[in-house]
C-alpha cells in the first residue's frame, strides 16, 4: 500500500497528490506525500523531465522539490513512482484522553522525538473534543472535558504489537489516559465524512470553513492562540473556532482548524475577511500558510511574504525558462 | 548531538555540509545531512533568501532544495538551522558476517524496511572484508572470508537494548552470524583514517582512490558489477576493487568503492581514464554520479546526463536570475 488517505481521496489523482504535496491521515507512519515520492516524469514545453533515480543524491539541488509544489506551473506530471509498503495485516484504533491540548501535544512531541510514532496521530483541542462528544450517538458515551486523542496502528501483528506496547507506556508515563477502542474506531468509520458536511451546514445558516497550518513545536501555541485569536476577532466573539493537530514531526506539527460561524447574508465576503485575518497570523507568526493544502488561489497572495522576493524571483525564473509563453496552469503558483 | 560524522568530519563546515548534501557514518539513525537541515539563510547579489518556517509544508516548491547541493552557485549560506537529537548515553558496536555481499545487502534492505535501522550499519563486501582482516592487528583473529557488517547502536540504555534485541532477531533469522563487539570496536576506533591513507600509499607506488553512488535495491548488484568491471576494464586485472554499503534508504543505497592498482608513470591521466569509466557505468545503469560527495568538477561533466537537459536549463534559469553577473562560485554546478 501506498498508505496515502487524505480526506480528499475518493476525488484525487496521484499527479495531483504530488503536485500539491498532499498529506494524508497515516502521515504518521506512511510520511507525507512528497516524501512518498521517489521518482516523476513532468512534459514540459522544452521536453520531457525524468527525476530521481535513487532514494537520495549529492548530484545538486533536488529537482524533484521543484516539481511537487509546483501545480502544473512547470509542466504536467505523466507519471509518479513511489515507495509503497506491505498492506497492513492489523489495523487497530484508540483513544486516549489529555486533561489540555497542551499536554497532549507534548506527548505527540515526545512520540516523534523518541521515533515512537504510531501509523496515525492525532489530537483534538477541547473544543474539538467537546463537539465530537456531542454527536447524538455519543451523548453520555463518555465523561466530557479535556482532549481526545487517536492512535492508530497498521502493520503486521508483531509489529502493531510492539509499537502499542511501548507507545502505550510513553503515553500512561506522560498522564494519557487510555480510553479503549471505541473513540478510535469511530473516528476511522468517519474519516472521509468530513469534508461533505460543509455545503449542508450551509444551507441550515451555518458557515463552516477549514483551514491549516504548520510551525516548529516552539512556535505552536503561539500560533494556535494567534490564529484562533484572528479568526473570532473578524468572525465575533459567538465564532466556534475548533483545531487538531494530525501531523507531526520530530521538529513540528499541523495545526488544523474548522470555524463555525452565523452565515452572513453574504457569506463569501464574511469569511473572505475571516481568512485574510488568520492567513496573515500565520504568515507573521513564523508559521505556513499551508501545512497541506497546497497554495491555489486562497494562499498565491501570501507566498510571496513566505518565501520573499528572492525565492519569488527563482519562481519566476524557472517559469520563463520552462515555459516562457506561460501555456501551463495560467495564473498559478508564480506570485 | 547533530549526529553527522562524515570521514571529512576534521575539517568541514555547517555551510558545507548543507550545499554538498553530505552523508555521516551514523546516516542509518540520525540521516543524510540535508535531512536534517531545517533551515536557511542566504546571501545572494538579489538579497537575503531565509527558506524553512516549518518541517514540510505545502507552501511551493520546496526551495531549501535548490539550495542544499548547490555547491555556492546561487549564494552564499549564512546560517543553517538543524534539528538536534539528545546526546547519546551508550554507543555500541557489533560484527556480523555474511555468507556473500548479496545476502548482507537483503539483510540491510529488510533492516531499513522493517524500520529496524541500527544508528550505525554498514557492509563490506568479500574483498574490503578480506582487506581488512589482512591489518597485522587482526591477522588470525578471526576465520576470514565472507562479508563483515558493523551495526552501532546510540542513544539511551533503553532504546539501545530494545533495538538492538529486534535488529539481531532478525539478522539471526536472516542467516547473519554475530561476531561480538570487537570488529564493531575496531571500526569505530579507526573510522576517520581512511582519507589520510591516499597519500602515503601513493608515495609507495599505489594508486588508491574511491568514489561513490547510490541506486534502488533493484538495481544495486547490477551497478556494483558494473562499476567494478568498468575498473577493472580500465586499470587492468591487477586491479583490486573494494566495495561497502553504508548508506541505506527503505527504497535504495548507497555503493562506495575504494580502488587500488599499480600507479603508473603519470597516475592523474591513469586515474582520469578509470573515473570516466566507472561514471558511466553508474550514471547509464541508472544511478547517481554521486551519492555524497557532490558535484564539483570530477563529476560536473556527467550532471547533465544525470539531470536531462530540462533539468539543466533550470538550474541556468537560476543562476542567471539570481546572480546574473557571475560572481558566485564561478564555474562550478552549473553544466
Amino acid at each position: 500500500t501506498l498508505g496515502h488517505f487524505p480526506q480528499s481521496f475518493q476525488y484525487a489523482s496521484i499527479g495531483g497528490f504530488a503536485v500539491t504535496r498532499s498529506s494524508g491521515q497515516s502521515s504518521a507512519g506512511y510520511g507525507r506525500f512528497d516524501s512518498l515520492v521517489v521518482g516523476l516524469t513532468v512534459a514540459t514545453p522544452q521536453g520531457t523531465l525524468q527525476l530521481g533515480n535513487s532514494p537520495a543524491n549529492a548530484a545538486g539541488p533536488d529537482l524533484r522539490e521543484l516539481i511537487m509544489g509546483s501545480e502544473g506551473a512547470f509542466g504536467v506530471v505523466t507519471a509518479v513512482r513511489v515507495r509503497v509498503r506491505p498492506l497492513p495485516q492489523v489495523k487497530t484504533y484508540e483513544g486516549w484522553r489529555w486533561a489540555s491540548f497542551a499536554e497532549g501535544a507534548a506527548a505527540m512531541r515526545t512520540l516523534a522525538q523518541a521515533g515512537m510514532l504510531p501509523t496515525v496521530l492525532r489530537l483534538s483541542d477541547e473544543n474539538e473534543t467537546a463537539i465530537n462528544l456531542a454527536k447524538p450517538a455519543e451523548v453520555g458515551g463518555e465523561s466530557a472535558g479535556g482532549c481526545l486523542m487517536i492512535t492508530g496502528y497498521e502493520g503486521t501483528p508483531e509489529a502493531v504489537e510492539a509499537k502499542k506496547a511501548a507507545v502505550t507506556a510513553l503515553l500512561a508515563g506522560l498522564g494519557g489516559e487510555n480510553q479503549g477502542p471505541d473513540s478510535g474506531q469511530a473516528w476511522s468509520d468517519g474519516r472521509f465524512h468530513g469534508p461533505y458536511l460543509r455545503d449542508s451546514l450551509l444551507d441550515v445558516g451555518v458557515l463552516v470553513e477549514t483551514m491549516e497550518t504548520v510551525t516548529f513545536w516552539s512556535n505552536l501555541d503561539h500560533v494556535y492562540t494567534a490564529v484562533k485569536d484572528a479568526l473570532v476577532g473578524a468572525l465575533g466573539e459567538a465564532t466556534l473556532v475548533l483545531c487538531h493537530i494530525s501531523h507531526v514531526y520530530e521538529t513540528g506539527a499541523s495545526l488544523y482548524f474548522t470555524v463555525a460561524t452565523k452565515a452572513a447574508d453574504e457569506p463569501l465576503p464574511q469569511w473572505d475577511v475571516a481568512k485574510q485575518a488568520a492567513s496573515a497570523a500565520m504568515v507573521r507568526n513564523g508559521a505556513s500558510i499551508t501545512h497541506h493544502h497546497a497554495v491555489g488561489q486562497d494562499h498565491k497572495p501570501w507566498l510571496a511574504e513566505e518565501i520573499g522576493p528572492v525565492g519569488v524571483q527563482m519562481l519566476r525564473a524557472v517559469k520563463a525558462e520552462i515555459d516562457p509563453t506561460g501555456v501551463l496552469n495560467p495564473g498559478v503558483l508564480i506570485p
